[in-house]
C-alpha cells in the first residue's frame, strides 16, 4: 500500500459547545483529515440512539460494541442508549454500502467519512469494516463539556497508510488468560489495529489444543492451553471488532515443547521436557524424514481450519543447527540433497512447509528466515532485522511487514518507535510497485518478562503511537503532539480494563507492604527497567519461566513520565528558552527526590523487593542535592569549578548504572545542569553497557 | 449460635523474620485467638508446595484457589507453587478430619487451627469448609519481609461467632454482570463470607431464565438476565469458596417484572411494563385465584431444582394493598375467607406459598413481614426492622438474621455498621436457647443507585467490618483496630479485582475530562453521598433505572477517609490532647482546602459535571479559610468575638447542606475549631434532613 501523502494538522484546536477554551484534537492516530466546524457540538443525551443503513449482522454487532464503549467512557448505563429503526430518530447514523467479508481480509476498505454538527452525527464507510474504525474515532472524540458529555462539531476524512497494522502477543513463553486477550483486543481496536498475531507455541509452551496431537497440549503446556472453542471464541471476538487473527506456530526451531509429547520430530535423541530458561535452543525439527511432514500435515490442516485467516505463520526464525550438525543422518541427507549450510537445510525444511499450508489453503507467512529463492512470490516476510531486509524482500517481489523497532519487550522510548517507519531507510529508495510490497507493520511482545499482571504495562500505551504510525499519513511525526496525545489516550484506554494504569498503586502496595506508598511512588515514577537484553545479563541467577516477576523492574514503566517532563524542563533551561518558574519547578523536583530518600530507606528495611533498589534511591538522592548545588552556581552568576565538576560528572555516571535491572532516568538530566553551571556544553548521557549487577 | 465468649486482643504484635520494628496483626475478620510465636517466620519460596491430607474434591479445589489468590498476593506465576504429594516436601500442611458437605449446608463446622513456624505451616480443620476459612487467614498473612513474602510464626484458633454471615446482592433494579458477581464472591470469601444472597426479581427486572415460563425473562429483563447455565457456574463457584447461595424472589409484591409476560398473575388489569422508576408500587400477585399457586408450584419446582441450597427466599416485603382494594372478587375473597385486614390476606399468600416451598423440598426464607402465627416454625425470618423484631421472632421459635443497620447502600458509616450486633438491643436479654434462634445477620446491597461500575465501592471496604461484627468474638469492638485493619484490608482486595479502589482516578478523570485529576481528587477525598433516603428526597428530577450514574455522588465515597482522620486530629486538639505537630497538620489540610478552589473551578467551567458541586468547593475554601482564622485565635491566645462565631456557625450550617447530592464531610470538624477559639464547647453538627437541592 503506497502513502497516501494527505496532509493532516498536528494542533487542531477544537471549540466544544459553549465552551470558550479550545481544545487540541486528542485523536491517536490521527486521521488523514480533519476539518473543525464553528458551533456547538453534538451533546450525548440519555436517549442517544443510532441508525444503521445497510444490512449486515456485524454492522449491528458493531453498533451494539459501540454503544457498549460510550457507556463505559461515559458511566451510563446498559438500557440508556439503543439502536433505533428510523433514522430521524436516531442521533448517530451509520451508513455503509457494503457489508465486509466474512472471513475478513488483508486489504479491505477501511476509509470512513464523519460528519458531526450540533444536531446530528453521519458516519459513511465503503464496508462495515470501516465503519468499525469510523466509530473508534467518535468513541474518542467524546468529552465532557459544559453541556454534559459531547461530541465536538465536525468533518472527518479517514483512511489508513497501511493495511496490515498488527500486534503480536507470545503466549508461549508465559500464558496469557483469555481476559488478557480479551482487554487487549478491546484496546487494539481502539486504536485502529487489524491483526492480532499470536505466538501460540514456544519452547516452554506449547498453547493450543490438538485433536489430531493432544499430547502437544496434555505434555507441552503445563496445563496452560487454548482449547479449540475458546480459540474460537477469541477470533470471533477479534472478528467483531475488525481485527484478524493470524496463529504462529514456530517450526523448526523454537519448538522444544512440541517434542515432549512427541520426541521422534526432533532431530535428536529424546526425552525432552518442557524448556524453563530463556534464549535460542538446540532441539529442532528434522527437516530429513517424511514423517516429519506427515506429521505437519495433519497438524497444519487441523490449525488451518480452526483460523480462518489467510495467513499461516510458521516462525521460522533462531535454529542454532546444533542437532543437524550432530546427527549423522541429518549430515547424510544434506550430502545427498548437495545442502550446504544449515540454512540451507532450514529452506528445504520451509519449502516443504510452504507446500502444506498452500494445499490447506493458506498463504505463508514466516520471519526474515523464511526467504529462499525458491519461495512463490505470495508468501509474506515479517522482518524483524529491519527495513533493509524488507526492502530486498520487496525487491524481489515479496510482501513484507515490519517488526524491528517495534518490540515492547525491549523497554524502549515511545520516541524511539515513533520514528521507525516501514519506509524509511533502504524502503524510502524503492520503486512505486516495490512500495507497494510493503504491507505495514507489527509491534512484537515477547513473554520472557511479563505476567499476566504486568503484559499490559509493556504493551500500553506505546503501542498507540505505533499504531499512529500505521494508519497516520507519513508526515504525521511531531513528537510533542504524540506524547500530549499519548498521556490522553492512555487514560482514555482505562475504560478497556487494560490495567498498565490501574495496577500500578497495588503493585506499589505490595511491594511495599504498607498502604502509604508515596516515598517508593517518587522513586520508581523515576527510574526504568533496562534496555534491549541488558535483564538477562545483568542477572544474579538466570532467570526462568518460574521467576517471579513481582520485582521494581516488573513495576516501573518502560518510560518514566517524570524523567521525560523533568528533561524537557531541563532542556530548556540549559539552552536558555527559560520561563518564569521553570527554575522553581526543577528546584522543586530536585529538592523532593533528594529528601525522599530517608522515607524510602525505611520502607526498604521491610521490604526485601525494596531494598534490592535502595542504592539507587541514595544515588537519586545524592545526585539531586548536586543538581540544586549547580542551580546555586548559576543563581548566583558563579562558574562552578572544574574540580567539583569532574567529581560530580563520575558521581553521575556511577548513578547511572542499573541496580536491581532498573536505572534512574533523571541523571542525564542532572548532568546537563552540572555540565551547564560549570561553563560547558551539556552533553547527553548515553544509557551504559550492561555489567554485572 | 451462641455468644462464644473467646476473648481476642485488638492490638496483637508480630514480629516477621528478623525485622526489628513489630507490626500489629492485620487480619480482619480477626480470628477468635492468636499466640504470636518468638522467632523467624516462613519464607514462602517460588518453590513453595502444598500437601493435602483428606480426600476430597472440594479440598483439592480449595488448595488450588489458595495458591492462585498466592500467586495474586505476591506477584507470582502460575507454575511457581503447587499442591505436593508428599507432606514432607510441602511448606504448608492441610488435614481435614472429613469432608464439608457436598451441597453447603447451614451450621456445618468451620473452625480451624493454624500453626507456623520458621519451617512449615500446618492448617487443620474437622471439615474442608474450616480448611477454607484458614486458607483465607493464611493469605491475609502473607506480607513482604527483609526476607521475601513470609508468613509470621504463630498458632491461631479460630471459629466464627455466627453460622451465617451474609451479602445480599440486588440484580433486579440493576442488572449486575458476572464479572461483578466473581469478583465479589472472590472478597467475600476472602473475609469468611458464607452466605452469597441474589435478590433476583424485582420491579424493574426478572433476572432468571425460567424454561417453564420463559416470558419472564423474555419480557421482564431487556435482555438482562443470567441463564440456568450462568447460574449453575456462579453457584459452582461460590461452593468451590465455602458459599451458599440464596436465592430470593420477591413476591406478592415488588414483581411487576413477572407481569409484562403474565399479566394474569396480577391483582389488577394489564397489560404492564418493566418499572424504571423506583419505590414501593401497587401491582401485587392475585392472592384469590388457585392459578395463581398453580403458577408459582411450577416456579418454585423449577427454581428448587436450579438452586441446590436448602434455603429459599420469598422476600414477602412492602405490599401497599392497593391493587387488592380495587379488586372487588379480591375483596370478596377476603369477606368469604375471614381476612380482615391486607396484612391477613398477604399472610395467606405466605402460608401457601411456604407449603409450595415446603413440597419441593426447600426452607422458606422471607422479610419480616412473612412471620405469621401459622408458620411452621422452620421457616427464617430476615428482620430489616431490627433487632426488637428479631427477638421477638425468636421468643416465638423462629430463626432470624439481622440485616437491619447493615445496608450499604444508605452510604453511612463503617463505624455505625459495626456498633450494630446481631445480639444487642432486645436481643440481648433473650434466653440461651433463644438465642441459639439467632444465625447471624447479612449486609443488604440495594441496587437503584449502583453501576457495574460503581456497586464495589459501596460494598467495599465497609463489608469486611460487617463481616467481622458476624465472624469474630462479640468483644471485638475496638474502632480504631477496626479502621486501621479495613484500610489495610481494602488495599489487600484490590488483588481481587473489585474495583472499589483502582477505579477512583478513572471515574475522576472522566469527569474532569483531563488527566490532571488533583483538584477534583482533594474535593472528592472529602465529600460523601447523602445519606439515607436522601438521595430520592433531592433529585431535581425523579430518578429512573436509565438515569446514568456518572456524577460526583456516584465517584465520591460512602465514608471519607480524609474527613475521618481531620476529624480525629480535630477532635484530639479540641479536646487538649494536642502532641506535637497537630496544629501544623490540621493548618496544612485547612490551607490545602482554601487553596484548591481556584484550580476546581477552572476545572468546572469545562464539565457539567464538576459544575453541579462547585459551590460545595467554595464552601470548603471558604471554611477552611475561617478554621484557620479560629486557630490564629488560639495561638494569639485570643477568644474569638461572638459575633464572629455567630456569624460562622451559620455558614458552617449552611457550609453543610448537600449539593448535586453530596455533602462536604469536614464541615463538623471545622465547627468545633470555631467554637473552641470562641471558648465554646464544641459540638457536633448533625446531618442536615433532606431539603430542596
Amino acid at each position: 500500500m503506497r502513502v497516501l501523502g494527505l496532509v493532516a494538522c498536528f494542533f487542531l484546536l477544537i471549540s466544544v459547545g459553549s465552551a470558550d477554551e479550545a481544545k487540541p484534537v486528542r485523536l491517536m492516530p490521527l486521521p488523514a483529515n480533519v476539518n473543525l466546524s464553528a458551533g456547538q457540538g453534538l451533546v450525548i443525551q440519555n436517549s442517544f440512539s443510532v441508525a444503521l443503513r445497510g444490512n449486515d449482522p456485524h454492522l449491528r454487532k458493531a453498533a451494539d460494541i459501540f454503544l457498549n464503549d460510550l457507556r463505559r467512557h461515559t458511566g451510563s448505563l446498559p438500557l440508556d442508549f439503543s439502536v433505533a429503526a428510523a433514522p430521524d430518530q436516531a442521533q448517530l447514523t451509520i451508513s455503509v454500502d457494503q457489508p465486509s467479508e466474512e472471513v475478513q481480509k488483508l486489504g479491505e476498505d477501511e476509509s470512513y467519512t464523519l460528519k458531526i454538527d450540533g444536531t446530528r452525527a453521519d458516519l459513511h464507510a465503503r464496508t462495515t469494516l470501516g465503519a468499525m474504525r469510523g466509530l473508534q474515532t467518535v468513541l474518542q472524540l467524546v468529552e465532557i463539556t459544559p453541556q454534559g458529555f459531547a461530541l465536538p462539531a465536525l468533518t472527518i476524512e479517514d483512511k489508513p497508510r497501511f493495511a496490515w497494522r498488527g500486534l503480536m502477543i507470545d503466549s508461549g513463553r508465559h500464558f496469557m488468560p483469555l481476559d488478557v486477550i480479551r482487554r487487549n483486543l478491546d484496546a487494539m481496536a481502539a486504536v485502529k489495529l487489524n491483526v492480532f498475531h499470536w505466538h501460540l507455541s514456544e519452547n516452554q509452551g506449547f498453547r493450543v489444543e490438538s485433536k489430531k496431537f493432544p499430547k502437544l497440549q496434555e505434555m507441552g503446556s503445563d496445563g496452560l492451553y487454548y482449547t479449540q472453542a475458546e480459540i474460537r471464541d477469541v477470533i470471533a471476538y477479534a472478528r467483531d471488532r475488525g481485527i484478524r487473527v493470524v496463529p504462529e506456530f514456530d517450526m523448526p526451531g523454537h519448538s522444544t515443547a512440541w517434542f515432549v509429547g512427541y520426541p521422534e520430530l526432533a532431530s535428536g535423541p529424546g526425552p525432552y521436557s518442557i524448556e524453563r530458561k530463556w534464549g535460542i535452543f538446540d532441539p529442532a525439527m528434522d527437516p530429513t524424514k517424511e514423517s516429519t511432514y506427515k506429521f505437519l500435515d495433519g497438524f497444519i490442516g487441523e490449525m488451518a481450519a480452526l483460523f480462518p485467516d489467510q495467513f499461516f505463520h510458521i516462525g521460522g526464525d533462531e535454529v542454532n543447527g546444533k542437532q543437524w550438525d550432530a546427527n549423522p543422518k541429518v549430515q547424510e541427507f544434506m550430502h545427498s540433497h548437495n545442502l550446504k549450510t544449515n540454512a540451507d537445510l532450514q529452506g528445504y525444511f520451509v519449502e516443504r512447509v510452504q507446500k502444506l499450508v498452500a494445499k490447506h489453503g493458506k498463504t505463508m507467512e514466516g520471519w526474515d528466515e523464511i526467504l529462499r529463492p525458491n519461495m512463490p512470490s505470495s508468501i509474506v516476510i515479517q522482518s524483524w532485522r529491519g527495513q533493509k531486509s524488507l526492502a530486498e524482500a520487496a525487491k524481489q517481489g515479496y510482501r513484507g511487514l515490519l517488526s524491528s523497532g517495534y518490540y515492547l519487550d525491549l523497554n524502549q522510548s515511545t520516541a524511539s518507535h515513533y520514528v521507525v517507519d516501514p519506509m524509511s531507510g533502504d524502503a524510502a529508495s524503492l520503486s512505486d510497485a516495490e512500495k507497494d510490497h510493503i504491507l505495514g507493520g507489527e509491534a512484537c511482545m515477547w513473554a520472557e518478562y511479563v505476567s499476566p499482571e504486568t503484559i499490559d504495562s509493556r504493551i500500553w500505551p506505546r503501542m498507540a503511537p505505533i499504531a499512529e504510525r500505521l494508519w497516520s499519513p507519513q508526515n504525521v511525526t511531531d513528537m510533542n503532539s504524540m506524547y500530549d496525545r499519548m498521556a490522553h489516550v492512555s487514560e482514555w484506554l482505562d475504560a478497556y480494563g487494560v490495567n498498565h494504569n490501574t495496577q500500578y498503586i497495588p503493585m506499589l502496595q505490595r511491594i511495599a507492604g504498607t498502604g502509604d506508598v508515596s516515598a517508593l511512588k517518587v522513586f520508581v515514577d523515576v527510574v526504568e527497567p533496562v534496555k534491549g537484553y541488558a535483564r538477562e545479563a545483568l542477572a544474579a541467577t538466570e532467570p526462568t519461566s518460574l521467576t517471579p516477576l513481582n520485582r521494581v523492574v516488573d513495576v516501573a514503566r518502560p518510560e518514566s513520565i517524570k524523567a521525560r517532563e523533568f528533561a524537557e524542563l531541563v532542556d530548556a533551561f540549559v539552552s536558555g528558552s527559560i520561563k518564569p518558574g521553570m527554575e522553581a519547578q526543577i528546584r522543586s523536583a530536585l529538592s523532593h527526590w533528594r529528601d525522599n530518600d530517608e522515607k524510602l530507606q525505611r520502607v526498604a528495611t521491610q521490604s526485601s523487593i525494596v531494598q534490592e533498589v535502595a542504592p539507587l534511591s541514595q544515588s537519586l538522592s545524592s545526585i539531586s542535592a548536586a543538581g540544586l548545588q549547580a542551580l546555586d552556581f548559576l543563581d548566583r552568576g558563579e562558574k562552578a569549578p572544574k574540580e567539583w565538576e569532574t567529581q560530580q560528572l563520575a558521581a553521575m555516571q556511577q548513578a547511572f548504572q542499573p541496580k536491581g535491572q532498573v536505572m534512574l532516568m533523571v541523571v542525564p538530566s542532572v548532568q546537563k545542569l552540572i555540565q551547564a553551571s560549570a561553563g560547558d556544553t551539556p552533553t547527553t548521557l548515553s544509557i551504559p553497557k550492561a555489567g554485572n549487577d
